[in-house]
C-alpha cells in the first residue's frame, strides 16, 4: 500500500526524513547510519548492553541531565540545573548563586540537599507485560487503570528491598511500547564547583533563550555512597562513587560541519498531535497559563523588593516560571508565524489521503482522526473551575499545596483498592514526605499570602456556573472575605512547620479533619472537586490515549522510515553538527560566541556584570589551553543542530570520537515550536564549550586539581 | 618633518587612510584613485565645470537630498524628505501620509506649500577675498564679525535683482577655505507619487536606525518654473523645469562588493574636534538634551492622545525630535563603549609628538590644544540658564519662538551697523515673513500650552545663581504662576493669527511693546539675555574657531593623505562599496534585505502593517522586471559603506557607471558615533534599493507613466 502515496506526501506529512531530528530511544541509533553522518568509533562504544559504553557515564539529575567526568564520581551538569540544590545549601550569610561556590579539596564539598542522581543499568522491553494486563478490558478508563497498575506492580517489586533502585516503565509512541529503565539512585550528591552567578546565569532572563549566548552554565557535583557501594543518603562515611564509565574531555578543535551527539532525558514533545490538540493548547492553554503566569511574577518580584532575603527566597519560583513564560509566549507567536494549526490540518488530509487508499487501512482508521476532535470538543467547557482549582497544587503556594497532598493521601489510603487512584503509591508517600521540608525552603510568607489570596479572588470572581463550592464553602462558613481568610489561615495554621506536617501523613481522613486547620479545611471542602476532576481527567486520558496510540500506528505506517517516540522523560540520543542558522531576512547567526562577545555586553549591572578576574584575564589573554585559534579567542557557546528540549539541560555533547565538547543548556527563541514540530531550519541546540568550562575553572577559579582529576594535568 | 613620525601614528591619529571615508569635496575626487576602486566612468561624466555632469542632477531640497530622474524636471528623494511637505498639504479629510499620494497625470501633482528645491550652477573658491576682509583685525570677534559680514555682502550681491539665485558661502576647515556655491532656486515644487506610510514608513521609529530594515523610504516630485525658467513661486502657469542632466536608473544587477558612490548634502560632522568638545558633548550637551527630549516628546505623546487630529498636528515635531534622541542616545553609548574620549586623548599625545618634533611646528602649535582646553573650562558655567532661555526659541512652541523672532527682528533693526547681529539680514527677514504661516501647520494649542508650560516650569525650578531673569519678571509683574500665566497668554494673544504677525514685522520696537501682548511681553522681558548670551556665543565661538583652525592646519600636516573638511550642508562626494558588517558578537548582518523579510516582519498593526494588495504582490510573485535573481526575491534596501550624514537623505546612490541603483535614507545605528568618527567596519550607509522603488511604483501604484517617463517602459 505504500506505493499508493508518493514520496512526497510521506516527507511532508511527518518531519521523519529529515536530517538530524528525532529524540531517539538507544535502541533506533543502529538505524541512523552515524557512521555516515559523521561518527567515528564503533557504536558498542556509544551503546552496548554490557556496560562500558558512554551511555553509562550519562546521569539523571533531577529534572535534568549530567555526567560523570572523573572516575571518582565528579558530575558536570548546568549552572541551573545545579541552582535548586545550591540555593537550597546557602545558609544565611552564604550566597553561593551569586558569589559561586569553590570546594578546594574534597572535605570542603556542601552537601545539595534533596538532590537525587540516578544511572541506568538496565533496559528492558516489557510491551507484552504490561498490555497483558489490559487486554480482555474493554472500557477504556478500566483498561488504563490495569495498565497503570500493573506498570506500579512490576517496579514495586523491582524496587523492593532494594535502598537504590528506582524503577519506571515509560510509555512510547502512545503505548505501543513499554521500556523498563532500572537506575541506581545516589542520594548523597554534593556541589564541588559553582561559577558565580555573573557567569552561570551571565545574561539572565534576557538572555534566556538567546543566541548570541555568553554563558558558562556549568556546576561540577560529586556522587557518594557508601563504603560497601549503595547510592545511600549522605553519611560523612559516604565515598566517591566509581561509575563504570566517565567521559573523556575534547582538547581538539571545534568547528562549523562537526559530528556532534547528545545523550539525556528529554522532558516532554508532542510531536505527533492532531489540529485538536494544538488548537486547545493554542486557543485555551498557553494564554490561560501565560496570564496567570504573568500575576504571579508580578506578585513574587514585588514582594522579592521587600530585601535581599526576600528576592532570594522567591528566585526559584519566579526564575521556573519565567522560563516557561518565555518559552510559552515563543509558541504561541511561532503557531500563528508558521501557521501552524493550519498546516497540521493540510497534513491530516494527506493523511487521510492515505487512510482512504486502502480498503483495510480505511476500516481501522478513517474515524481516527473525528473521534479524537469529538472527544476535544468535551474538552475546555469546566476549564474555568478547573484552573483555579488545580492552582491549589502548586501556584497557590506552599501550604495549600502542601495541605491539599496531606488530604489527598489519607483520603485514597482509606479507599478499596478499586477506588483508588491508581497511581497512587505508598512508597511515593514515604518519598515525599522523606523530603517534605525543601518545599518549605524559599518559603517567604508575604509572597505565600499574596499568592494565596489572588487564587481564591480568581475564585471569587468565577460566574456562576463554575465556582469552586469548596472555596465558597469555606469562605461562607467562615463569613470572611478572600482577604480575611488569607490572613485568617497563615496566622491559625500550624503547617507551616515542615516536620509537624510529616507526622500528619499517618492520621486518618478524621483525624486530619479534627484538626480544625484553615489550610485542611480548606484543602477537605475542595476535596471532592478534586476527585471529579480527577476523574474527567483519567477518562479523557484514557479515551485520549487509546485514539493516539490507533492514530500513531497509522502514523508509522505511513512512514518508510524510523520513527522516533515523544519525548517522556526517558533515556534518548540525538546527533547533528554544529551549525549557525538565520533567524531573520539579512541576518545570519554565527555557531560560536567568544569571550570577547561576552565582553562586549557587559554593562556592570546584573545580569551583564562580568567578574573582574575574567575581564584581567581577556585582557592579559591568559586561556591556558582553551583557546580557539580560528577564532582568536575564548570560545563560550556554540549552535548545533541536535533535537532536544527541556530535561536535556546539563547534557554531555559529544563528537565524533566520542569525547566531550559541550553541555547542552538551552534551545533557541526562533525555534519555540520545537515541541510540536522540528525545523531544520531553525531549530538549534544551544551548549557550553567545554573549552570555557575549563578555562574558567582552571584560570578562573583556580580548581587545577579538577582538571587534574579529569586527566587534563 | 613628517619623516619624523611614523606612518602608524599619522594613520592612527586621524581616520584619513581609511577605506571609504569621507566625505568630499567635488575639486578633491581626483585625488580618490575612483577608477581604482571601481569607477567605469570618465571623471568628467561625475563632475565638470560644463554643466552637464552627474553632479547636476543633484537637487538639494529642504534639509535633505533629491535628484532629477526625468528631463521633465522629475526628482526622486525619501519619504522622510516630502513628509513635512507632504504633511502641509494634507487637507481636512484628505490624509496623504497615511494613504499615500499618486498623482494620475501632472494635472493631478499636489502643491507642496513651503518647499524650494536648489541645483548647484557654480562654486568658486572665495577664500582669498573672504580672509582679507578679517585680515587686519587682531581682535577675534571683531575679524570673525568683518568675515561674517564679507560673506553676507558678497552673497547679497550675486543674489540682487535675481528671483530664483540664492548664494552661499561654505566655511571649510575651521575658515582654512571658503568656497561659495551659486544655485539656482525652484519655489514650486509638486508631490507626485508618495507610497502609504505602511511602505514609506514601514518600522517607523522601532525600525529607525536599524538594520535590518524594509522601508520604501522614498517619494517622486517635480520641479516646476515658469515659461521662461524661472524659479518662481507656484502659478499655473509654471511648467516642468528642464534640467541639463538627470539620472538615469540602473537595471543591472547589484551585488556585495559593487562600487558605489553618492552625492548630497550631508549636514554636520565633528571629525577633527579635541577631547574638551567631546567631554562637553558627552557629559553636558548630549544628557541635558536627551533629558529634554523625553520629557517633550512624552507632551507631544500625550496631547496626540486627544484625537487623530491631534496626533498627525503633532507628528511632524515628535519624529524629528525622536529621530535625533535615538541618535544622541546611540552616541553617547558608542563614546562609552568604544572608549572615544580617552582615544581622543591618546590621539592627542601623538599629535603633541609631533608638534614638539620640529621646532617650528613647537612654536606655533605647541599650546594649541591647550588654549581650546581653556576655552572649554568656561563653557558650561551658565548653561542650565541657557538651556532655558534657549528653549523659547523652539522647544517651548511656536507662539514664543515667533514673539522672540519678532523681538530680535526689531531690536536688530533699530541699532547702529557695528552693534547689529552680522548674521542679521533684511532679506533672510523677508523670507522668514513670507514663509511664517508655515510654521503655524501642526499648531494644536494643548500641546503648545503644554510645551510652554513645561519650560516656564523648569525656568521656575532655577537655583538662585541661574534665574531667567526676563520670566521671573513677567510672573512676577502679572503675579501668576507659570500656569496661570500660560491660560493667561494663550488667552489674550493675538499672536495665533499668522497673516497679523507678518505685518507686526515692520513695527518699532516701541510699538511691538504697546500691543501688550503676552507672548510679546515675555520674548521683550527675555531679550536682553537674549543677546548677553547671543554675545557670550559669539565671543566663544571666534575664539574656538581660530583656534580649531590653527589645529586643522597642524592636522593636515600630518597626514601625507588628502584630508576632507567637516560637513557643512554644502555639496559632498563619498564612495564605497556594497557590503555587510558584524554588528556585534557571531552575529553578520548581509548588505540586502528582500520582500520577504518585510512579510516577516508583518503584525497588521502600525507601523508593520503591509498594505494588503502588497502582499497580493508577493504571494503571487508579480515583480516585473525588479526581481534580483540571487535572492530569488525582491529587494527592499542595502548597505554600503560609504560616509553620509543627516542632510544626505534622498541623496543618489550609483553604481559604476553612473546609474542610479538606491536612495540613501539612513545610518546604522551601531555607528553612532559616526559623526565624531568613521568606523570602516561598522558604519553603513542603508538606501532603498531601487528596484523595490520602480516594483512599488509600477506593480503598487501602477503608476506606468513614471516609468515611460525615466525611459523604463
Amino acid at each position: 500500500m505504500k506505493k499508493l502515496i508518493s514520496l512526497a506526501i510521506i516527507l511532508s506529512m511527518v518531519g521523519f526524513a529529515f536530517a538530524d531530528e528525532g529524540m531517539w530511544t538507544m535502541d533506533q541509533i543502529d538505524k541512523l547510519d552515524l557512521h555516515k553522518k559523521g561518527l567515528k568509533i564503533p557504536l558498542e562504544e556509544v551503546y552496548n548492553n554490557d556496560g562500558t559504553s558512554l551511555f553509562n557515564a550519562i546521569v539523571n539529575l533531577g529534572g535534568g541531565t549530567s555526567e560523570f567526568v572523573s572516575s571518582n564520581g565528579l558530575i558536570l551538569t548546568n549552572h541551573h540545573v545545579a541552582y535548586g540544590a545550591v540555593q537550597r545549601a546557602s545558609t544565611q550569610g552564604t550566597d553561593y548563586l551569586t558569589d559561586g561556590f569553590l570546594a578546594n579539596s574534597p572535605e570542603e564539598e556542601i552537601q545539595a540537599p534533596g538532590t537525587s542522581a540516578m544511572v541506568i543499568d538496565e533496559i528492558r522491553d516489557v510491551t507484552d507485560e504490561v498490555l497483558a494486563a489490559g487486554a480482555k478490558i474493554k472500557d477504556l478508563v478500566k483498561r488504563q487503570k490495569a495498565i497503570d497498575k500493573k506498570i506500579q506492580t512490576m517496579t514495586d517489586a523491582i524496587e523492593e528491598g532494594k535502598e537504590d533502585v528506582t524503577a519506571k516503565i515509560a510509555e512510547m509512541y502512545e503505548g505501543q511500547q513499554y521500556l523498563l529503565y532500572i537506575y541506581k539512585r545516589f542520594d548523597d550528591v554534593r556541589i564541588v564547583y559553582m561559577p558565580p552567578l555573573a557567569i552561570g546565569n551571565y545574561g539572565g532572563d534576557i538572555d534566556n533563550w538567546m543566541w548570541p549566548r555568553h554563558t558558562g552554565d556549568f556546576a561540577f557535583a560529586r556522587v557518594y555512597v557508601s563504603p560497601d557501594g549503595v547510592g545511600r543518603k549522605y553519611d560523612p562515611e559516604n565515598v566517591p562513587y566509581q561509575p563504570k564509565k566517565w567521559l573523556k574531555i575534547s582538547t581538539r578543535d571545534l568547528n562549523e560541519g562537526d559530528f556532534t551527539m547528545i545523550m539525556g532525558f528529554p522532558g516532554r514533545t508532542s510531536r505527533y498531535r492532531t489540529s485538536h490538540s494544538a488548537i486547545y493548547n493554542r486557543e485555551l492553554y498557553y494564554p490561560d497559563w501565560l496570564k496567570k503566569a504573568a500575576d504571579v511574577i508580578e506578585i513574587l518580584e514585588k514582594a522579592g523588593e521587600d530585601s535581599p532575603e526576600a528576592a532570594m527566597a522567591v528566585a526559584g519560583m519566579r526564575k521556573g516560571i519565567a522560563n516557561y513564560e518565555k518559552k510559552y509566549t515563543g509558541t504561541v507567536a511561532a503557531m500563528d508565524r508558521d501557521d501552524f494549526i493550519q498546516k497540521t490540518i493540510e497534513q491530516e488530509k494527506k493523511f487521510m489521503e492515505f487512510v482512504k487508499s486502502d480498503r483495510k487501512l480505511k476500516k481501522k482508521y478513517a474515524n481516527v482522526l473525528e473521534d479524537i476532535g469529538e472527544l476535544y470538543k468535551g474538552l475546555g467547557t469546566t476549564k474555568k473551575h478547573d484552573d483555579v482549582l488545580n492552582a491549589f497544587g502548586y501556584w497557590a503556594g506552599t501550604l495549600p499545596s502542601v495541605a491539599n497532598q496531606l488530604v489527598y493521601t489519607v483520603n485514597e489510603r482509606e479507599k478499596s483498592e478499586t477506588e483508588r487512584d491508581p497511581n497512587f503509591s505508598e512508597k511515593d508517600v514515604q518519598r515525599n514526605v522523606a523530603r517534605l521540608h525543601y518545599r518549605y525552603m524559599g518559603f517567604y510568607e508575604p509572597a505565600q499570602k499574596e499568592l494565596l489570596k489572588y487564587f481564591i479572588e480568581k475564585a471569587v470572581e468565577l460566574p456562576v456556573n463554575s465556582r469552586v463550592k469548596g472555596i465558597d464553602k469555606v469562605l461562607t462558613k467562615n463569613n470572611m472575605s478572600a482577604s480575611e481568610f488569607v490572613d485568617h489561615a497563615f496566622e491559625n495554621t500550624k503547617l507551616n512547620d515542615a516536620e509537624y506536617v510529616k507526622t500528619l501523613f499517618e492520621l486518618s481522613s478524621n483525624e486530619l479533619k479534627n484538626l480544625n486547620d484553615p489550610f485542611l479545611e480548606l484543602a477537605i471542602a475542595m476535596y471532592p472537586e478534586d476527585e471529579i476532576d480527577r476523574k474527567a481527567s483519567e477518562k479523557f486520558n484514557a479515551e485520549v490515549t487509546a485514539l493516539r496510540k490507533k492514530y500513531m500506528e497509522a502514523l508509522r505506517l505511513m512512514s518508510d522510515k524510523a520513527v522516533y517516540p515523544d519525548a517522556n522523560s526517558s533515556f534518548r540520543f540525538t546527533y547533528g553538527d554544529v551549525e549557525g542558522y538565520k533567524p531573520r531576512d539579512a541576518v545570519k547567526y554565527a555557531p560560536f560566541t567568544t569571550l570577547a562577545g561576552a565582553i562586549e555586553k557587559d554593562t556592570g549591572e546584573s545580569p551583564f556584570n562580568l567578574p573582574p578576574k575574567l575581564r584581567e584575564l581577556y585582557e592579559t589573554r591568559d586561556y591556558g589551553n582553551w583557546i580557539d585559534t580560528d577564532l582568536d579567542d575564548m570560545p563560550i557557546a556554540f549552535l548545533h543542530t541536535t533535537d532536544i528540549t527541556n530535561g536535556n539541560s546539563g547534557s554531555p555533547v559529544l563528537n565524533a570520537y566520542g569525547e566531550m565538547i559541550g553541555i547542552a543548556f538551552d534551545g533557541n527563541l526562533e525555534a519555540m515550536l520545537s515541541d510540536w514540530k522540528f525545523d531544520p531550519a531553525i531549530q538549534r541546540t544551544i551548549s557550553v564549550d567545554i573549552r570555557y568550562v575549563m578555562f574558567v575553572t582552571e584560570k578562573f577559579a583556580g580548581a587545577d586539581y579538577l582538571l587534574e582529576e579529569m586527566g587534563l594535568k
